[in-house]
């Protein structure tokens, strides 16, 4: 633990947890405390934060809110959909891609105020705490990092409780008694795991999902919406264009009134065990299906397939908190360099948790039928072709195939 | 074209193509005639295709009708969902699996009978040309090939008809114009392609569906079951015992009453062009969601990665007709080795379209508490450790910002 | 065969095979031909070529001579060497990379004179008429393509040479006979293959190699070069500034003269089948052990472990003709994103076909030990970080251990 | 640090440095030590190991001491020359490969003895820690690791060496300075790193190097050798069968006397920094070109390609110390498979530091000529499949071409 820290930042969300970690910080440390809390969509009011950073003695000038919904669909959550990207087959990213962002912002807030540490405050045993201080080193190697989770000694919920109580921190009444499952929220998604969560092989209660509707519960007629994608980013939905953070947020809508996007998971943790947790991507689910939808017409095959090739090592890059890597941003550079021409739309039938792919269209289109037939009066393409097409994809498995018959094997 | 052929072994159908098909080699070549006609789930009678052989002028010792059911799912559709295997990031590989078994049977039928030639009826210009002729080519080098549709002069609708009535084939009389759309199907699936659904911006009318009903004419209560793994393979439903087959024909009456496992898909097919398909996987789409679940539990992080990593690739040889070739030999060894232990049982939630993994369980899990726990009264996991990963894990993203820093990249 | 071509783009190289190409075209199209004779570096003059199509009766301003060696070493092996690509962990890939460039070339000819055709001398056996039609196809998908290796019926050395005779095409003295193996060779390798070279438990002869030195015949002395690097290309030699072509030429003498770059390899064909061939690659072999040395200073360990798992499909797309597809595109711009800071000077000792780098340097280096002591007074690495580094990256391998244990399995 | 330890298998090596940790494990932890010294091959005798054990206070029933020579060439070294196993492009893995047998035999004495612990060592700057552990870990997940060098506050050579002679360890003279770099040795390879290497800008001194011969300094007349295979084993060299071990000490003195193996190399450790190193390979350099020369021959280019992508992954894992992990053994698995015909000879050249192919001959030759003529008096082989070939190809290069020039793109 270093102890000479004077000023720190902290990420905070107006929250009991991260209030408790405000008052060990300045008790602990004796440090000033600067606190960031971000608007990322996750469906809280930013105003009470302050009201709260305000009564436990922090300075005006030391509070920094910020609405970072639009930077964060336009430049982390779109350019991982160009990449198609799915963790483990199957989940979306979406507290992994949020972490990086708030880490680059109490960067920029500690270049700005002159701190020397940041703070955060994800557990010692989960993915975030990686996610937010790879981001912290990569972009200021010289900073300290304090994790309070896995600095006090504050081993239960009696003591943390004790603790606020202790320093006149406003506790409310549900938050007495353990959480039944901890939650992480934002534009992309909402998670929930621990707790009643922990047993694999037992549904999740229904009281756990808070984004989405019980696909049972859903319209029973289909809600059918197209999207508009430019160089393989969605644009506008029904033809009405929209700002990336307006998009994804009727997109989250409409997939909420027809639950979409509900996912329940047992995932490996970076950090070396399993976890079951359950996830809402509603506008997500069906961003993923419409971008797949484009590029099914506007990107050839070589790329596709390298772009599929590809895809879980950018997923786990992300996952595991190498947003800022090289490694991440060469694959991004391939991976943008694809979507030059995806551009069109795509027509959609939401249904009770189906996302299905009705149509698409693109003045990019290969598959045009005109594109096909390249001189006048000409076919382009000779059945004849096929033959010696096989025939030389052959010749390698004949003369395996002749070998075996020579020697019998 | 090889006039020197004496016997041919036809992959015979019985329908009015491979009739045609059956004569003109008969005719054009005057080459005796072996027909083989399998069972692979196509949903057909199989003894009409050997009266019609028969009327064909073939003799009996030169028509083969086998079942090939069980062999199918056991040694070609399961191996493969082993691997999780999706073409383009949804496509089950439904036609593509089927043909290597269908390759090799002919293969062996040739070798009985002396034959020196095999048929088949694919057209020139898809992927199943490829995929029966590497077949072939690969289990024997020296066999002669005869594509019909590549080589004939047969060049419409009405010249098709024109040549069966010349030969006394009979017609069925909804033969006679063009079909709407063309099908494939097996154990696995059906597919559709062609005529109605090729503008890939409309909606693929309802009438081409045959193995699911409609989601929304679905039950409204969701069925649950239970699919038991053994070794990465699926061997009960609901706690009973079947046979891969009877399992997977289990699997698709489920599937096709709860309207699961419809796909509308523009694909790139391995000759060059892009197609629009309609696919239907009922029991092989319920399949993956479950086998994905069992390896959530049983499989190690590593594995798994590995697994998905190499999943794109596997694929693609699939789809482009190598599996006989020692590339996906050598995939499948990595993918088996990988199977030991997916051995369990999962939940599943069927309705309307959604296959929902609501639970797994083994007693291989990975997962179970009592596994981290190493030692008596002792915790697994100290928090303090990842401080220590971390730190390591960033000294290269550090010396990276701290060479920005210095140089003022 | 299309017998409608009017005028015709030639790659012609001014020897006898391709003036015999000349005249086949001439006689049997009836097309006008444009010779298009390029610089690459292979070491002969142009201007015979010239004189010779003159006197084929080919107009003078049908004749297009241009020297490309700059482009070439620019545009298509820098790139190349950035990603430190080889073919079957060996090939540099000499031949590959100058014939994209061949084919722009005769493409824009095309465009500009309105020829309708282009025309090679490649065979039918290899991999250069796939690269020369791809990257025709490419660049202008309604070209009519001319392969007379594989359309004429000029079987044997005998008829060809009878055919020359009979157009009084000038036929040197020692092209009457089988030459005892054929060469292609450019600014970047020479490469022969065929008869004497055939059988692959043979060594290759001596006289086969014209582009370096015996290694047995090399100076005694070792001979001592630096290398400057600016964002992954050579730019200076001991010091001294050079444009690309000019540093390729005076790493090729320097090469030549120490016997570096033999190499005997039996390698795959795209085309399926095997060859032997034996390649001399003096300058680039050189340049790959220093673009590798600086990149060990320079690149960061995720850069360069991507970098390495990118270039077997790189070098692949490379071999099999793709330089001209989006997937060769997208690995390029990851490529290219990595070389920005590959920046430096490298010192190699050459030594009697030995290229050995015995030292780095660089401003840019991510080696330099200030760079990883962050603090004043303080080291960057703690040794105790190892502990939970190696906790955590363990934690899986103990779960499945655990589970080996408790199941006996 | 966990003080109830009470019995401790210590790597051993009989040096000044483990003689101290082995006292400082008795004096700090009160624990029984039992000594395990290996015979790798380092070239060290093990007997005066057992005298310096005794003379510490070992009991004999506590001093292991085994000739591990054959199974580690047969078990690990031949496994991952399957592979062509190359770290970050050059690196033939040497030291990494070693770890994992002594750790395994480790906990095997462990088991045998009632051990509750095992130590090592290596330093906490390097990667030896991790691949000892991970090693550890995997085999027995309940084990306590002693890292003495992480652990104690020894910081300097003087306290090292007040603390044996405190203790009575006998210090030989030239142990008394600091050591002018370090040293890691057995019959694989041998490493230096440290002090006087630590200027990558420095060429290595000559007095480094212990295994080798200065090229310059070998003789100047080549030598040819022959090496054979089975199943990807080297098993005879000059025709002359030899035991995994004694063949690879054999390639190692022909390495030597022509200077042969010498590597200096920048590599990125797994703990996050780069370091430089120099190896020596002797025969190892030797095996490689031997074992890529006989897959030339004997691999198909798909199973070919295929390992040349999986091999950075496969190294990675080694060398990063996943040995037992289940994704290098799925890898080994897919590899082993790929090597059942990789069997014949090869003829090697080795001169001055040179190992150059010169032949390679195989009854499972895939090159074999006879091979690709598949039937009587007709050749496999006809020139016009590739125009098909090419064709088909092309096809989607066309369209993309198509594309760009109807929208002027």
């Amino acid at each position: 633990m270093n102890k000479n820290v004077k000023k720190v930042v902290l990420a905070y969300s107006g929250g009991l947890d991260t209030s408790i970690i405000l008052k060990w910080l300045q008790t602990t440390y004796g440090a000033e405390v600067v606190t960031f809390t971000a608007d990322l969509g996750q469906g809280e009011e930013l105003e009470p934060a302050r009201k709260k950073a305000q009564l436990l003695g922090i300075k005006d000038e030391n509070i920094f809110i910020e609405d970072l919904r639009e930077e964060f669909v336009r430049d982390y959550v779109f350019p991982m959909f160009r990449a198609n990207a799915v963790y483990e087959g199957q989940y979306l990213l979406g507290t992994s891609i949020a972490r990086p962002l708030i880490a680059k912002k109490q960067i920029e807030i500690a270049e700005k105020v002159g701190a020397d540490a940041v703070s955060h405050g994800a557990t010692g045993k989960g993915n975030d705490q990686v996610r937010f201080e790879l981001g912290y080193y990569a972009l200021k190697p010289d900073i300290t990092i304090i994790a309070p989770w896995r600095e006090w000694d504050l081993r239960s919920r009696e003591q943390l409780i004790a603790f606020a109580e202790q320093h006149q921190i406003p506790i409310a009444k549900d938050k007495r008694g353990e959480a039944p499952f901890s939650v992480d929220a934002n534009l992309l998604h909402a998670s929930s795991e621990g707790k009643v969560l922990e047993d694999p092989a037992q549904e999740v209660p229904d009281y756990v999902y808070s984004r989405t509707i019980d696909p049972e519960a859903a319209p029973n007629q289909p809600t059918y919406i197209t999207i508009d994608f430019e160089k393989g980013d969605a644009v506008a939905i029904d033809g009405m264009k929209m700002s990336p953070a307006t998009l994804l947020a009727k997109l989250n809508e409409l997939g909420r009134a027809n639950g979409i996007g509900r996912l329940d998971l047992v995932e490996n943790r970076f950090v070396g065990m399993k976890s079951r947790g359950m996830y809402e991507t509603p506008g997500g689910t069906i961003l993923l299906v419409a971008h797949r939808g484009i590029e099914q017409i506007t990107l050839d095959r070589g790329a596709a397939h390298l772009k599929d090739e590809l895809m879980p090592k950018y997923a786990e890059l992300i996952y595991n908190g190498f947003w800022f890597s090289p490694e991440r941003e060469m694959l991004q550079a391939a991976i943008d360099q694809s979507q030059r021409y995806v551009t069109g739309q795509v027509r959609l039938k939401l249904y009770k948790g189906n996302v299905i792919l009705v149509g698409r269209d693109s003045e990019y289109s290969l598959y045009d039928q005109d594109l096909v037939t390249f001189e006048e009066g000409a076919v382009a393409y000779d059945h004849r072709d096929a033959a010696g097409f096989i025939k030389l994809n052959a010749l390698r498995l004949r003369t395996l195939g002749q070998r075996r018959k020579k020697l019998g094997l």
